[in-house]
């Protein structure tokens, strides 16, 4: 997507490949949204430890970046004959893999890459064959999440305000995103509307990452608490959420994502907003048979007791656009002898969503599991 | 209540005074939940700007900070003869009244103590009554939110998890609350129960406020994302919700409150969980005849864009209950390009509201207009 870094517009995924150097190229997310900058890894361990150290997150992000490194692994091999070779794919697979060990998308991507590999009869063909398996599997991420957009982007019509909860945009993808595809083909299609991101404590990626690329591309939008989302529904101020989900049971149309996803969702329901949730297919899980199996992190407790932020810099450099300023840091802000629970994810049911906008079209959640043969699901 | 510190255990009001230094004592709230300060002010300008400055906030207790800053005034005045004296008082009058203007409490308790001080023939004896008053009306607080608690008291079942939203604790009035006094009372009456803090963004009282409240009477809680409130409520982990009010209409039931009480009741109702709203019968307004009424105040976007905190200081001043550490800062956690909407507050609507708890009894909330004569309504 376009980004705008003191004036010049450029276009830039958040994963890249670049051949000469046999570099992951990425965009430090860790700055965002107070700078902007894209790291080169020159190594398949330095593109490791970007997945691990969260320069990079996001579901089809990571995918794509360790399809990358595996080609970059790969690609960096100096010895001699295909058994060698080999041996030397495994380790960056093992490597890559263990970057992010409870993350699906990694792996998925990975085997992938290695099964066309296989049809090479050569190391060069191979590595060949790696780069250009990479290079497909972003690409289909961006198609994926271009359909997204194709199929959401009648539900954003002419002056509508629309609410958003936490980041499934661009940055989590390839490029696009998903919640966000619908918006930016709605813009594409030249359409005026507001978007609502909720901040979404207690990591606040509404505020950061969601408003941030909302903002390069030039959309409407405002951060509200997310306590204002009920308020804002009860005076007609919102007439369409979006979200993204990071599992939906294909089985029954539950959906879990983000804290605070299910409570929006009975908003919407008690004020007959229409609620959607945008998902690439592999978001789909065809297994599990009830929402209650879906295993709810509880995550640090120094998360809801404090926020990480930018220390406001002296007036000068405070002025409204004016990028960067003050050093990060974490505040506390909570009383100091006070614990906290931190679920980091809740479970909504079918009957509070909408639809499910897909790349293969817009679904009641209760008909996923009719729908699995286009869906991609199990016969 | 009881205040803890460093291992010293006292018993304070909010709002006290020293005869002897003619000094309002105050709890400086603006250093909670880091530091625990006693300051006096050494005189009634003092006092207006302590009100101005939010060293005290909270209706009850601005209502008796003016009451105390006006006998304050009155016993300072060194002239001769009761004109003269009439003078100073209304100069000490107009300087609390102007220190918050949209407020009602410090008029309403200036009001009372002037009416009482009418009936002194000397200067020395509307002195003495002056203090008579404020004393007076620095105890009915204390026993409004006593009575608010032996109503309440019973809901609170042995082993039940309590919501609380944003803080109506005793910081908020004399002593005691409103919402945390059937808590206080229920503790009183040795029953164990959990309390569930929402950190209520922007401004995050419930975390630092409510929690150290809570901390201090030694009441087992923890605080938690306002995003998470929904979550635990789908779980069954949470059984009752006491919030307290800046505005109930008492001819419709209406409730006005911190920013995110609406979202919380929405819930409550969709998961039949009993939601209750604690207040003093000064914070019944009789007059307006419906909540559309009320305007909603938007607030600071930098609220929404950041919060304020302490930064996290060295490793070792970072144990659990140390205590104070780090320096105060505002941490930039929104993209810095990006704006906010921030309404302060919302009405949640009389059908969602179990029962109006009161120094006079539990009301439904439809119910008010009826039984005004006990609650001090109009004829």
């Amino acid at each position: 997507m376009r980004v705008n870094t003191r004036g010049r517009i450029q276009s830039h995924r958040t994963v890249d490949f670049d051949v000469r150097a046999n570099a992951v190229r990425l965009i430090e997310q860790r700055l965002l949204p107070h700078e902007f900058r894209i790291v080169a890894m020159p190594d398949y361990r330095a593109t490791a430890r970007a997945i691990t150290d969260m320069v990079v997150r996001g579901a089809g992000a990571i995918g794509a970046t360790a399809a990358f490194g595996l080609a970059q692994g790969a690609r960096a091999f100096r010895g001699q004959g295909l058994a060698a070779f080999a041996r030397q794919v495994e380790r960056v697979y093992a490597t890559l893999k263990a970057a992010r060990p409870t993350a699906v998308d990694p792996v998925n991507a990975m085997d992938m890459v290695r099964a066309r590999m296989a049809s090479g009869t050569s190391v060069a063909e191979q590595q060949a064959l790696a780069l250009e398996a990479a290079r497909a599997f972003a690409d289909e991420d961006v198609a994926h999440c271009e359909a997204i957009g194709q199929h959401g982007e009648p539900l954003v019509q002419e002056g509508m305000r629309v609410l958003t909860h936490c980041n499934a945009g661009w940055l989590a993808f390839v490029d696009v995103g998903s919640a966000t595809a619908p918006l930016y083909a709605a813009q594409a299609a030249g359409r005026q509307f507001h978007v609502f991101c909720d901040e979404t404590r207690p990591r606040c990626q509404g505020a950061s990452l969601t408003a941030w690329e909302l903002a390069q591309q030039g959309i409407s939008h405002q951060v509200i608490a997310d306590n204002a989302a009920g308020h804002l529904m009860q005076r007609g101020e919102i007439d369409l959420v979006i979200v993204g989900s990071d599992r939906v049971l294909g089985r029954t149309g539950e959906v879990a994502n983000k804290i605070g996803t299910y409570t929006k969702a009975v908003l919407a329901a008690h004020h007959r907003i229409p609620f959607y949730v945008a998902i690439p297919l592999s978001t789909i899980d065809w297994h599990l048979r009830s929402g209650g199996e879906i295993p709810i992190e509880e995550r640090a407790a120094d998360e809801v007791l404090g926020a990480w932020g930018r220390v406001r810099a002296s007036a000068s450099r405070r002025r409204r656009g004016s990028g960067a300023g003050g050093e990060p840091a974490y505040v506390r802000i909570a009383n100091p002898t006070s614990d906290a629970r931190n679920p980091g994810f809740d479970v909504t049911p079918a009957r509070l969503v909408t639809g499910i906008i897909t790349p293969a079209g817009i679904f009641r959640p209760r008909e996923l599991w009719r729908n699995r043969g286009p869906l991609g699901g199990p016969e």
